[in-house]
């Protein structure tokens, strides 16, 4: 069948055969499509839309475009975190290592950050020598060695999706629900996981502001996991403010070591009690506990014995990082950097924060990538002082811009003192930060 | 602009202003667009669709794109014929020297055929030594001197057509109002012309089968073509069936001659009948005749008086081509080549032809290309003996395939079998070759 067929088919509200989809994704991974019909194709999905059917065809396809990584040595059971994304949002580097000291098996194949987003591995390669870049080989040794390992996509594993979302970033294609599923769900399946907790994040600094979106992206994401035979279940979570304390690589993962060492400040409470609901819900989904409270003790119970935090040490031995972090996580910041409040302008009661303006505002200064192919600066970042419901006076720091130059500060300090908003009154307004569990 | 704003804006149904469609048809002009950011948005725009005002502004920065003609130094009217295109129809070789020889000037830029519609640059080419490729110098030259010329686009002629109906073919984009009417409508108004005929085909050989579908391409291409101050007229035509006697790139040349010769055949009466009708309207929207009758005479009498048989041969010895055929047709016909009948299978009236079919047929013995890059053989062809409510016996010739091997008949008979539909009624319809006039 002839690509500009399948497009008319597509094109015309019709759908489209297993056989039909499988012939797409062949032809985008042998190149036999021609990159114009791919995004015509992607354009018609994006507007007429995909069966459950159609979606988990996609996704059965993309899936088997390439490797997938075979656990089934491991008698124990895998699992897996995804979060589509937001400011601040650095739970895996908590999860993982709570997790594994729990005995789950985490084999975590994770992204980089681009526009206003944050990228696990960029976060883990502020460690000095942590390497993200690991064979699938070398991926299952240190999964089974130390409990989780933290990588890059391989070549390998799910061609047609680094195609395809190659193609979607430029052709306005990206925010399409059964696209997005297979592209995330194909990558998770690869891993060989057992259970998947997704955090799907809503407001405004989410990929998907708009909770009923949200919602949809979840129930389709939980469908099509549950339909492959994985145990998935999905935390709606609130990314109205950046989550945690600070936003910026070095700066995160320094606030994700404190939060292990058991050392965390209030503003850091967030990025716990969210690690902690994930966490928890991973153990229950692979039979390890039975109720999420009982879950929630566990998980909290790996944090304080030190077990989690070894784990991670364990784990960036194995990675080639330097494991001193763990012992001193005030070295993972550059002592060169300056510090620059930035004030309010009114004085009120914080009521809204343009989560996504204060993402970008970290990636304009080099924290982020604004082109696939920026360089990152890992040591400069953002730190919340205030955040929504606080009271603020006039010339009261919003938060604190950790740079190399004074220049940089001015640069975005506009765009953050706009991206909060002041009112008089107080918001009546509950800032809950897990919305729902679908 | 980023293009995947632009591309965004109308896949969310918002209308694009000039300034956004200037920037894409440069895009794809300069090559600044990618391709498959091209396609993406032809695919919004074939189902998000296009207002009358962006249709406008599209036909307007396509024109733009590339070099216009400048007929101003002919003090007398310059007119053109577009048809849709059909299997059969070769009514452009009989208008031309009609209309030049009641003195319009026919500035006519064609196209080639593909997949089961012919081209009247494959028509003509069949004529030995006939030059189609001529420069924009040239082609003025010879429609000042002759009264008409007929060439192909040359690659400063609306450029950004060029890409964009390439790229449409191939990424299922080409059944779109406004896509359709900014291609040829742009192509026209690029001729410098002050009137515009339009035979928008409907019907089993149509490329858009179904009435109403023409009516709205019909009244598309009207309203932009009155926009831009040229005055616009369709025919809505029957294509139900082949149109005349032959179809064939040869076979057709020979009965247009043969009609501008006034020998002419039953089976030719349709040809004469819809080419009578489109150059009497021309001459009309010139404001060369007040009516539709009188125009019609007038017409007629340049047939009869052999001045547009004359024309016609003043144009092939400018295009370098053997003029000879004007007074032997016959010689236009290869001699080795053998007809093979095609007989009916059963008993009775024919009611329904797929003339798609048919066209096919004759592309796939080599009379047509099924791929752009396809060789054609202009000799081969088919006639047709019996059309649409004709009475037949079983064994009786439908049609007669010009072939130069009998395994060619062979290929094709079944298809040409199938194509006619024999039931044992007589049909009430009546087959009417002029639908309607917008």
């Amino acid at each position: 069948m002839r690509p500009q067929e399948i497009i008319a088919k597509k094109r015309d509200g019709q759908e489209l055969s297993r056989q039909e989809i499988n012939a797409f994704v062949r032809g985008v991974t042998d190149e036999i499509w021609a990159d114009y019909q791919t995004s015509a194709l992607l354009m018609a999905i994006f507007l007429k839309g995909f069966s459950l059917e159609e979606q988990n065809n996609l996704t059965k396809a993309m899936l088997e475009s390439g490797d997938t990584i075979d656990f089934s040595d491991i008698d124990a059971p895998k699992a897996d975190k995804h979060s589509t994304g937001g400011v601040g949002d650095k739970t895996s580097l908590v999860i993982a290592p709570m997790v594994a000291a729990c005995g789950v098996f985490v084999p975590m194949i994770s992204g980089r950050g681009l526009g206003h987003t944050g990228g696990t591995l960029d976060k883990l390669e502020s460690i000095d020598g942590y390497d993200v870049n690991l064979s699938i080989e070398r991926f299952k040794q240190i999964v089974k060695k130390c409990g989780f390992a933290m990588a890059g996509q391989t070549k390998k594993l799910v061609p047609a999706d680094r195609k395809l979302y190659a193609l979607r970033d430029v052709t306005a294609t990206v925010e399409s629900i059964p696209l997005i599923v297979s592209s995330i769900m194909s990558k998770k399946l690869a891993e060989g996981i057992d259970a998947l907790i997704l955090d799907v994040k809503t407001g405004s600094g989410a990929f998907m502001p708009k909770s009923s979106d949200a919602k949809k992206l979840a129930a389709a994401l939980v469908k099509t996991g549950n339909a492959f035979g994985v145990k998935t279940e999905a935390v709606i979570s609130d990314m109205n403010q950046p989550l945690g304390k600070f936003v910026g690589n070095a700066l995160e993962v320094f606030e994700c070591i404190k939060i292990l060492r058991g050392e965390i400040d209030p503003q850091m409470l967030p990025t716990l009690e969210l690690s902690i609901e994930l966490a928890a819900r991973m153990l229950v989904l692979c039979g390890i506990e039975k109720t999420v409270q009982s879950a929630k003790l566990e998980v909290q119970s790996s944090l304080e014995s030190g077990a989690a935090l070894e784990k991670f040490r364990n784990n960036i031995e194995f990675q080639c990082g330097n494991p001193g972090v763990c012992d001193e996580p005030e070295s993972l910041l550059d002592k060169n950097l300056i510090k620059i409040q930035i004030k309010a302008e009114t004085a009120g009661f914080i009521t809204k924060i343009d989560t996504t303006a204060v993402g970008e505002a970290v990636s304009e200064i080099g924290g982020g990538r604004i082109k696939v192919d920026d360089k990152i600066d890992f040591a400069v970042g953002f730190e919340c002082v205030k955040k929504l419901g606080d009271k603020i006076k006039v010339d009261e720091a919003l938060g604190i811009v950790f740079c190399r130059k004074k220049s940089q500060a001015n640069l975005i300090r506009q765009k953050v003192v706009d991206a909060y908003k002041i009112s008089d009154e107080k918001p009546n307004e509950k800032f809950q930060l897990i919305k729902e569990i679908i």
